[in-house]
């Protein structure tokens, strides 16, 4: 059903300094740069294989992202599974007693569709669901 | 430098719950299952695209895994990240002044060789370079 993990979602606190450390550290370039508003983020993106490291800078405090660095320091904040039919994928997870953040699916960046599953249901790991 | 992500390692209290999880959830199969000594592990790995998912089973409370829980409960543990020259890679982080947990190459899962940087210098992320 997950056909590849599509990005690991990072939270960290200064965005410009975070690309500047993964192109001259780690060697990847940055391919894609977008604020998703819905999600309270600006998001930097590296092509990493199939996969893609997903930088999040959270928008304010009050955000998902912002309350999650407050509370647990810079880090992994989600991973992202590539799915082909994330509407079947989503009443599946249903079926089998996940708590889904997202019943349906809604506007990702770079023109996805996505949902969110809660950590609660996958032992401690915030997973989003991603169809290209 | 970074050819894929490698693995998203996740912490798990229980193991076999989780491989059940995983399998009937998320539709991914076991293919790999090892206690790695050196790292305090019981190691489960399931195939997704170029990628791996592990589950983490901590060996005691002492581990490195068994103390991430104790202190920050089950969730992900560490990115790993496929490089074709473990080597080249590491003397290059050094220069660039990053925190080496392992100097050297050592061995890891599945015939691999491995080592890992520490998350004080990639913003929180323990980061694992795996050598196939």
């Amino acid at each position: 059903m997950f056909d590849r993990v599509d990005h690991v979602g990072i939270a960290v606190r200064d965005l410009d300094a975070a690309i500047a450390f993964y192109e001259s550290a780690f060697g990847v370039k940055l391919e894609h740069r977008e604020t998703v508003e819905g999600q309270g983020v600006e998001e930097a993106m590296f092509r990493v294989g199939e996969s893609w490291i997903q930088l999040l800078r959270p928008l304010g405090p009050d955000t998902p992202v912002g309350k999650y660095i407050e509370k647990r320091g810079e880090g992994v904040h989600h991973v992202g599974y590539g799915v082909s039919d994330l509407k079947t994928t989503l009443e599946h997870l249903k079926a089998e007693g996940l708590q889904l953040i997202d019943a349906e699916p809604r506007p990702g960046s770079r023109g996805t569709m996505v949902a969110f599953v809660h950590p609660k249901s996958v032992a401690g790991v915030l997973v989003e669901l991603v169809q290209e």
